[in-house]
């Protein structure tokens, strides 16, 4: 909850957390050779600054501090050159337009920053951080750490793109996470990945005929089309297809044109996290896609007698049903709110409102944590959850 | 469970439960140079004693027991002076009348004590520290051991009150906790700040347009008025509103107050764990306003078609519920009894009664510890389980 | 699960186990000073042993393997002196007819066995325990060890009797594990004690009247006295009072009876491992009876409309609820019995058909470990878990 | 996640997980002597390979690596002889027919492999193992490698079939895991068991008179016979009795057999894990029978009243439920759908479609990692559980 962390000791903190990173740079180097994962190009290392006085410091302390440098905002962001150099580590890079915000466990951190590549071999990694550690470059306005690389696994044809943060938060310490992204981003490798291939260029030709078939119905029916929800439905999948197919061609080009530039030169690092991230989001894309694609199916099961039958009467009783929604999550809410403002600063699983809201759900659930809400509160958390337990499970059901 | 303890050995405990403290003393002599935190002021330490032969020992004990220590009671509170000297830690300082009582798991203690606070430099507190050791500042009879300090983050302006307990049951043996307020004593600060300044003013202002609008109405209507709910609910929120008020200006001038004489001489402790205590209590209590303030929605709502359908139900079959709660409620205080009776020395969910009620509820919910029963009683363990799940879900749901 | 353990091997581990006990005996000398609890009397260790050849083994190992011990029973119970000298450690003391059994986690162990104490000074008991080790007083036939001791804390009054066992089951290897009971023997000392004397004198003259009342209700009603269950319940009430009156009396003459002999002579090792064990029973027999009395409340509510309103229909539809009870626990079982057949030697909770049946009920409310009977076996596992709750859930429910 | 594996590495790992193992080994020679458990024969170790360039690596690639090694896939096995000697640990044994494949974590695996025993005495085996990693017996191929043995615990009559597993997926790293079976191969030793054998002649003289029974039935009624489902639960029951009988026969005969070689040649490895397959799978088939025999009461309380009632009701709203259950699935294979293809690669719960289902359900039954959702994905994880949670519990109950 509370540590100390100062320049020095960032350091240190970051020496601390640096060896699962070593072993992996000691390991580069003969990546060539011997190793089941190749890593690709170099590693990067980048950091995000904010500036000093960015924050309001009161009167009263003035004598005591001098600096203040707030939690990290796009605003309050360093982007003036420092230290040393004018190599890339001591100068800002402004982020790419389409690169994409990381977000962290207590920042939203911009994609620009002081960044620099490591070398190749093991020992001018060393010296290169060694150096930068004797000329500070972390200072006190550091927020963020991010350090970046790329390993690609031939046996299962997979990409492993790797980012670890380190964040620096306003009142000092430090939070270490990692993000992996496990893609496949070179594909038609294999004769199953060319079947596959077939069966994607089926889909698009599918997708035009149905395009076609609804065009033809928009034109046919014109306003009434717009009706009917499932049709809504229709143009929604279509919709989220054609960009899921135009985002496949896109990657493909973008993997080649990267792995070409890798290829001529490998002290360069390649931006695969980028990539990554796109392709994700383009897998959940299309999750939800055949999530609706399945609900689709309803619309051809209506006609089953028993559905009929009871979407009747669910519609004859909605009113009451929105009637008795309203009123639970107002009293819903009004615990929520409750439980944030009692629980906040004490119990992790309600800092903040959507937590709340979550906890409560769980709570309904079974799953909870009384002993934390006890001990949050000796009087106010028995209550709180005994009170709100019997509403959900006594009144209401 | 049976921890063996005696006077040099409480030392000894209490230089290893130290470590986290010294750290931060030793952080301290240079925290206005480099820190996100701020010492503030510097760290006070404060024991509780009881007399000796405050509890009876048995007639045939007494020739090998002369001393007897009970648990900590106010009234059995050593208050004479002892050891050497006459400085504030050999000497009792009464507790101010407005301080409040500390509720640690043993026990519920007094704000007196006898109390010393430690140097700036760290090597002057070893060396005070090593003093009071070899001086047997602890003895047999001490109860409790309390360590204060605050800490000031300037960046995000929070203060962090920090009260780390070491308590000795009578039983022998040390508990350590540690109790932390993460508060925002010191308000208008930034922008944002004096806007909330502003929409407090504007609270005030709407507060008195109420109070006087009740009035009206309490005048107009008499007794009537006292008879609904409603209006009780109204002069509730206004109480606690206006309270809330108070505290907060009466808040702000203590905190200046003190910041005043922090500042002339830092060599004293800064009582801010009194203020943090109410302002923990002020937002509870404001959470509480906040949450009638949402019930008081559904005065506005019962127009509803609905809403009255539904409590013409309810008020209808209230007579059967009311029945059928007070059965339930029997049977479950029996469960309640007899799970107190029988886990209460063995498994720590019943180690209280009303910890047994909390227990049945989580059970009903699901989250219980079924082994812990059965290793306390295995014949009554599981009996007890079974039966009071199926009377729960069987019979009455 | 496979740990091999020899004669030699035994003693390290026993070796292993003692510290939490020697620190225990090297404070014991100094008891009398300064501690807050005080070792009453000395240690006692006793070892219960089975007989060579208890057990048949096949023709075909005869070569290979000699020697064969059995799991501890009472019939195959080694009673016959062994090693060398006369002294307890080397006789088989047996059982007094009224110290309990003891229920280990592998077997239940008879109260007898090669005993002796500990010598009062730590140097003379590591000594002792060395002299026994060479002389390998614990062989292959060794199924359990226990350790007993008691001690008293004055500041409490509470008695804290331990008995720390060490299990060898015939698979090889030692379990360990502890009982405590902390129980308080010694009543009547402070001011408080004596009232509550006095309430239990009140009580015993309330229970004399009642007696004299129901009596006479039995010579008046006869045999119709006995067809109200309400009647029966009040009988055991004052069955189950009596009992506990006498026990009462009978425990604090035992109690003052062995103080006496301990005090004249502290080498002894006093048995309040019995009277612990008693007053515990004495405490749920009081539990149960307190728990009947919450029920007998609805004798007298039972004028209540409600309540007859609800009894009426219950048993009216008792009928359905019992052929329907009477197929569920049909279906609960034969669950419980495949539970049992398929994953009794790799899941900890289906080790045993009672084990099954809560660990059944425990899957109906939420608490299991699906991990496990997935990992146990992979297909039945997860079968037997989804149509378990799919028939729990959505055909009875 | 992503550890790095080589040739030498992987002996290292190798070691580290080989002590468990060497303490038995050096157990083993003592074995005779003084141990509760004999280890039986030698301790084999097998490998298994798979062939270089089994997988085809991307074109741009192809300068970087040059082999490439594939997931365990029986067509991909390498069993071409390798490194020196045509001893058996060079050298390919083919499976035999009817000995189990392994179902490890990562793959299913053949019984064949490169296999040899270890020496009895524990330095052999320590020369032997050092010679092999010298000559890198394991290389980058190798997939898994199996240790196996087996105890015998003469005091319970308990075989203990061993099996210790280090998978290498094509991921790099290892992953250990361990397979025991305790199965009682060596039945009729005991008096007991002699009863037990009695019990399962009659058990077979009921079966057989149970077979005529049905014979006579299935030609009375002929093709009637076979509309009932009782008549076919009954053939089930019986077939899988016969099936059970003939195994127990076979069990016994190769046993015996096993016993004999391992007597006459104890360097030899004997295949008890072949035998405790089958014998846990007989055993998952007879509980299977019992729990079927368990449902066949019903046929005979059939006639019960409330039964007759029950059944008439379900079968009327046979329609409305089957077209309830048809509805609730489809929504609940879309969640599962969605879960699987969002948080496929993150979260552990999810990482196989069937999982997905289970993990569902068990959301349901209030047993849920809602963390794990929530960091996989900050905004879908959320949304996906909550709606899940509400069209489950809100609409459909």
């Amino acid at each position: 909850y509370v540590q100390f962390a100062e320049g020095p000791l960032l350091d240190g903190l970051y020496w601390n957390e640096w060896p699962n990173s070593t072993v992996s740079t000691l390991s580069s180097n003969y990546s060539h050779i011997l190793y089941e994962n190749l890593l690709l190009g170099v590693v990067r290392i980048r950091q995000l600054k904010v500036r000093n006085n960015t924050c309001s410091v009161h009167s009263s302390f003035l004598t005591f501090l001098h600096d203040c440098y707030s939690e990290y905002r796009y605003r309050a962001e360093d982007r003036s050159d420092f230290g040393l150099g004018s190599e890339s580590e001591w100068k800002y890079t402004p982020a790419s337009k389409i690169s994409p915000w990381y977000w962290g466990s207590v920042g939203f951190y911009s994609s620009g920053g002081f960044m620099f590549t490591l070398p190749k071999s093991k020992q001018q990694s060393l010296k290169k951080l060694e150096f930068l550690r004797q000329n500070s470059w972390l200072s006190r306005g550091t927020r963020v750490v991010f350090i970046d690389f790329s390993t690609y696994n031939a046996n299962i044809n997979l990409f492993c793109i790797i980012r670890l943060v380190v964040e620096f938060p306003a009142t000092g310490g430090a939070l270490t996470s990692s993000h992996i992204y496990s893609v496949k981003l070179l594909r038609y490798v294999t004769t199953y990945d060319y079947f596959l291939a077939f069966c994607e260029i089926v889909f698009c030709l599918f997708i035009v005929t149905f395009i076609i078939h609804e065009v033809i119905q928009i034109v046919k029916l014109k306003k009434d089309y717009f009706r009917s929800a499932w049709n809504w439905l229709e143009l929604v999948l279509l919709a989220v297809s054609i960009v899921a197919i135009a985002f496949n061609i896109y990657r493909t080009l973008k993997v080649s044109q990267l792995m070409e530039k890798l290829l001529s030169d490998d002290r360069v690092y390649p931006d695969f996290y980028f990539l990554a991230y796109w392709q994700v989001l383009y897998n959940d894309m299309i999750a939800i896609n055949v999530f609706f694609a399945w609900i689709k199916i309803f619309k051809y099961v209506t006609i089953n007698k028993t559905m009929t039958q009871l979407s009747a009467t669910l519609s004859r009783c909605a009113r009451d049903i929105i009637g008795f929604a309203f009123m639970f999550f107002i009293i819903f809410f009004a615990y929520a709110q409750l439980g944030y403002l009692v629980f906040e600063s004490q119990v992790e699983d309600f800092s903040t409102f959507p937590n709340c809201i979550f906890t409560q759900f769980r709570i309904v659930l079974g799953d909870f944590n009384f002993e934390a809400i006890k001990a949050a509160n000796r009087i106010l958390g028995p209550i709180y959850f005994i009170t709100f337990v019997f509403f959900v499970f006594f009144i209401l059901m």
